[in-house]
């Protein structure tokens, strides 16, 4: 079959039904953009979310998670510049607000509007900055690639650019988004954020499946640095403006071609990137222990700084799947970086001098040899630039 | 009672029945001393050890580990220059070859010699330099301060000094030791290495009780990078040469009072340390649970760059708890930094202002409100410098 072009110059309004803004609120104290409005016009307002596991959930995950259990929204609002997070009573109350504020200016219910935030942790919000950013939003919504390109700018917080998305798939239905920070992983705002609209017809049963395992094999699959944000949400926003009626199996699909396009370019962004490293384990006892192999060698430190310094330093790689919680005999431990098996049946295999990391991209290839179980997780490495960033300024 | 003092001036020769010898045997290529050999000389030969959890364990954990099956060692080896893991079968030989040469020397069994290995994974042994600096550590033995330094400095990596205390305990027995790394915890080479000798009068089984406890109380506390190596080593050798009995509670206590010592070391040395962290959890459900949140944020990058940047951000800490493997009441967290409650009730306290973490030493104390388990991890920051030690050469 074909697969359909990703446009990097569409975003949240590609799909129709679908308007949205992005403006200064005066949030931030710098005056960059910081609150962007994305509004469903229907004809369907089905809806689905995923959230942080993290324990501690700021108030607008709180506030969001209650609203999506009706399976539907009519309007998202996202800040940056504050995370409300550990804001307590009145936190909540300031998130029910801001969705009260979207929902007056709309003439809709409170309970059909999400709220995501993103920015330092522990500070309540400015109330009046973000009721009049609204009401500068409500008047600047539009369908256009400006107006994708306004949404997907309005949430940024270290990102440097915009990341932003939209693919047509065939049957004429279309699914775009923007997306936010640095994965379920803790950037510098410790944030992802990211909004997804379609106009496709499908249900909130499927909507909510969809996402799942989209996000599931997407933005689970990035670790920058092992940590999970009070306040990591992705949202689904259905119109079923296109008419078309697309089954579960096709709309997943898509949809995670989508996602895992807004994912490389939060890895491209991450803090102090030098290094887009792809860490692939093969042969463990399950897809789940896989996944969790590869995740112990994207959060080592030691390995990330051997990332950075373009070093095959394959003995720190066997040091960390050796802390992974997956069974394996180590004398059957291959290790493959960038192509060159360094590591065969547990001990030294081509020469490490062979194998080639000077270029941005690395792949290092695992093999257990003790089941069937497959799974890949992206990272980066740690960086001069990372320390600089995560230590010059409270964030 | 009376607290013995520590005496770093002390080390693995301290206890009466022990000889040492640290000397440069050329396996490192640069020179330095790189060989120790640690003997006891009885009358009894009680032993205890300690080894890493990583599935890939290198040849000489998988030698000592067999040896110490008898419960008794009368002289253990020890390299830097390469930690001979990853090496297959051959490294295994290398190993025992090592042994054998030992016991050759002294004219004991190999199966009384314990063999440990630091440094860069995946080569193999030189044992020509091996051999021949066995040779010449035998003829160096000695029962001395000076024996006791070089035998800590044998085994240093990365280490930018030697790490050896001893004490003497009411009764008149005594305890001392080196160390060399920094902690279970992955430094630059990788591996945490210590011999710890007595001589108090226990059995093998005293011996390995007292030890596995000190071990988890004082080791396995040190957190620097998250790792654990693939050769990390803890042997307690017993002389008996006091002739002074002693019971379990009072052995284990001071042993654990020396290793915390040496502990102290280790992280005053880790590498590029600047600030020295202490991070105790009280109230969580167990004990356990406790030492896993203070170690979910030792090892959170996003909480050590905020320590290297004196920055006391909390948020990032509330962050890190919430990933970590304990259930609690967001709204019941508090996070004191260096004794201002900045986090009260899982909201803002104090001015994040008022707390001073610009000295070497920082104290964070987490209340999860959840039960009685307390924990407490040490680890450091994550400074340029670190970044710099880890990704300026292969190791």
């Amino acid at each position: 079959m074909t697969v359909p072009e990703i446009d990097r110059s569409q975003g949240v309004t590609a799909a129709a039904g679908f308007r949205a803004a992005g403006v200064a609120a005066g949030i931030k104290t710098n005056g960059k953009p910081d609150l962007t409005l994305v509004v469903n016009d229907g004809p369907v307002t089905a809806a689905a979310g995923v959230f942080t596991r993290n324990k501690v959930k700021a108030a607008p995950v709180l506030w969001s998670k209650q609203v999506l259990t009706t399976g539907r929204l009519k309007a998202a609002v996202l800040n940056s510049g504050g995370a409300n997070a550990c804001t307590g009573p009145e936190g909540f109350q300031d998130s029910h607000a801001t969705a009260e504020k979207v929902a007056d200016v709309l003439g809709i219910g409170a309970i059909d509007v999400a709220v995501c935030s993103t920015g330092l942790i522990g500070e309540r919000l400015p109330m009046d900055a973000i009721r009049s950013g609204i009401d500068l939003a409500a008047k600047e919504l539009a369908r256009s690639a400006d107006a994708s390109l306004a949404a997907a700018t309005g949430v940024m917080t270290t990102d440097t650019r915009p990341k932003l998305a939209a693919l047509t798939a065939p049957g004429g239905w279309t699914v775009g988004g923007f997306a936010k920070g640095a994965g379920m992983c803790a950037p510098n705002m410790a944030t992802m954020l990211s909004v997804v609209t379609t106009d496709a017809v499908v249900d909130s049963a499927t909507a909510d499946a969809a996402l799942r395992a989209a996000v599931d094999a997407t933005f689970n699959r990035l670790d920058v640095d092992g940590g999970t944000s009070t306040n990591d949400t992705v949202l689904l926003l259905v119109s079923g403006a296109s008419g078309v009626e697309v089954d579960q199996a096709s709309f997943t699909e898509h949809l995670t071609t989508l996602c895992a396009d807004l994912v490389a370019q939060l890895q491209a962004d991450a803090e102090g990137v030098t290094k887009h490293v792809t860490i692939t384990v093969r042969g463990a006892a399950t897809d789940a222990e896989a996944v969790a192999t590869a995740r112990t060698v994207a959060v080592d430190n030691l390995c990330k700084t051997a990332f950075f310094a373009s070093d095959p330093n394959w003995g720190r790689i066997a040091m960390a799947v050796g802390n992974a919680p997956t069974e394996f005999d180590q004398s059957k431990l291959d290790i493959t970086i960038n192509g060159v098996t360094v590591c065969r049946a547990g001990g030294r295999g081509e020469d490490r001098s062979v194998a080639d990391l000077s270029g941005r991209d690395i792949l290092v290839e695992i093999d257990l040899h003790a089941g069937d179980g497959v799974g890949t997780i992206l990272t980066t490495d740690l960086s001069h630039a990372y320390v600089e960033e995560n230590s010059a300024y409270s964030s």
